[in-house]
């Protein structure tokens, strides 16, 4: 019998269905192969070839005086969805709203080899990622026309990637919070209202005790499979002790983030294949949020976390009407697979 | 400069890239026709192979007394998403819930012709599958396990149709409002609050007087082009007298929709390809919304309408991550073309 499942956040139903249900080692045949993209030779984010992206925003680099010794770097994109510069206006026509267009919209590279991945690169240099993410956060948060920083990566085409393959992730800085992270935020807010208590530390809390998706836990992080998982092998990352804000996160807690980081996409490229697509998505506390009348950050009620969410099967007219998800895979399954491979 | 505009009903932003912005005749060459579909020899909804669907719910036939004569049919889908029998069951898991995966799900088969489309059919065809839907949302209606009767059709591999080509609709009955659709809801509800009118009224006496979004307008329907469209020449058609319910529609009524239906898909078949990809969406009242505590429907605050949204963009993973769309086509010069071509 086929179940709905509501997101205890977001208040957003999936649909597990069972009966149609594949065997997790079925999900293997379906990522695709044949996509072409730019070749090495031509690849803008190789060493080398750093005169054929936009200026350098930042980089981490060897201590070489030498132009092609970075670990990371980052620039803006060659063709930005939005402006970072020009006049900010709202403007109303009748019962219609518009905003400039403004924002940034910014390329990490993360590595300078072009044919590595999560899995597969140093958990050393997956650290050297994530404090990349936290710095591009932090400068970018001193602009107070942004309401929110997005930090995202999408690898491979199933997942809406470029035809770029060299590893990088995006960054783009928005004037408004997005709608799927508003969703989430206002319905932390709500429970916070209600019960006094973050609702991912809840979420956390109950895992523990019924351990039935919890993936792994460390000492700072904990990696699970959430109750109404949008797509097979979807899976979260939280840090353990609250914390509203990824920017304060500690040296101590990146290195285990790095390595657990690394250590899941090498089970996932196990259990799947070695390049199959996925969405990595950073969901974390916005700049500034209108509450009762003025502007102030959050701090009780959100708490920031990873989804990351292997784009291997499609989605259908129905889902993406409706919004309802449609899951082939219980997370409890997906739960014990993944622990086996991990 | 790029834009963000907001959806008056939802408050869901988009974007409007114009600068990356294509001329309409660009996005011809967008449409793939390199699918596999099921041969018309093999066809399940062809004429002739009624054995080879689950068995009838309805159908409207010619009056010879021959099985294959009919002009439209129906029947429950051969692998069903949800299913119509048995216990329904709300659990709660802690801070979790689920529901039984009851529900309805039908194909209508919209034609006996298996190479025809909305846009080269007869518009009296096309008037046989209105009042097929007409029909199933009242029958399904009765049945008090469901909140909500969808009534949705996909075109096309980029919209998650299926490998049977052959003309056909669904319907699905949900014991839940789906999210994308209560969310409309909500914002009607919403603004009727507040102002005691119905925001699509609203919406209409807007754009007749703008006269920038408006395609065409008849003396029961208007077709026009949304401010805040989330994928290129994305239309809405909308009664012009204010009505919640589907099924309350006239004769006269359904005879211009079924007019105005062909001519526009004739129209964007001549502005995009013969057979361009899009979903086709019913916007109608819930069976029952909860309200105050008790359960009533819904009368002045929500008008039923049909989507339209041609898929011959794909989803970018910012746009699928955030909720944000990215249009690159300004609505203003979609109604335009589509008017020209009209």
């Amino acid at each position: 019998m086929p179940e709905f499942r509501k997101d205890p956040i977001t208040n957003s139903w999936i649909i597990i269905a069972t009966e149609r249900s594949r065997r997790p080692y079925d999900y293997r045949e379906k990522v695709e192969n044949n996509v072409k993209y730019v070749s090495k030779e031509n690849c803008p984010f190789c060493p080398g070839h750093e005169n054929m992206t936009p200026n350098e925003i930042f980089s981490y680099r060897a201590p070489e005086n030498n132009m092609s010794s970075w670990w990371v770097r980052g620039f803006p994109a060659h063709s930005p969805l939005l402006h970072i510069e020009g006049e900010f206006e709202h403007k109303g026509f009748g019962i219609y709203d518009s905003i400039t267009g403004l924002g940034a919209h910014e390329i990490i590279v993360e590595t300078p080899d072009h044919d590595t991945t999560l899995g597969t690169m140093s958990s050393n240099q997956v650290e050297k990622i994530l404090w990349a993410y936290r710095d591009r956060i932090i400068d970018l948060k001193n602009d107070k026309r942004f309401r929110y920083v997005l930090i995202f990566k999408n690898h491979g085409k199933k997942a809406g990637a470029s035809s770029i393959h060299h590893p990088h992730s995006q960054v783009i800085a928005l004037p408004i919070v997005p709608k799927k992270i508003k969703e989430e935020l206002e319905g932390a807010r709500f429970h916070y209202k209600i019960k006094e208590r973050c609702i991912f530390c809840d979420i956390i809390k109950q895992e523990l005790k019924l351990d039935e998706r919890v993936i792994w836990k460390g000492k700072h992080f904990i990696l699970l499979s959430p109750w109404a998982p949008r797509f097979p092998f979807e899976t979260w990352i939280l840090p353990l002790k609250h914390s509203h804000d990824f920017t304060t996160i500690s040296k101590e807690e990146i290195l285990e983030l790095s390595q657990l980081m690394k250590r899941f996409f090498r089970t996932l490229q196990k259990i799947l294949a070695n390049d199959f697509s996925f969405n990595l998505l950073l969901h974390d506390t916005p700049n500034l949020i209108p509450q009762e009348g003025y502007w102030t950050t959050i701090r009780s009620d959100f708490h920031w976390h990873f989804e990351i969410i292997p784009r291997i099967v499609n989605i259908t007219g129905f889902e993406w009407g409706t919004g309802v998800y449609i899951n082939h895979l219980p997370p409890e399954i997906a739960t014990q697979e993944i622990k086996k491979a991990f």
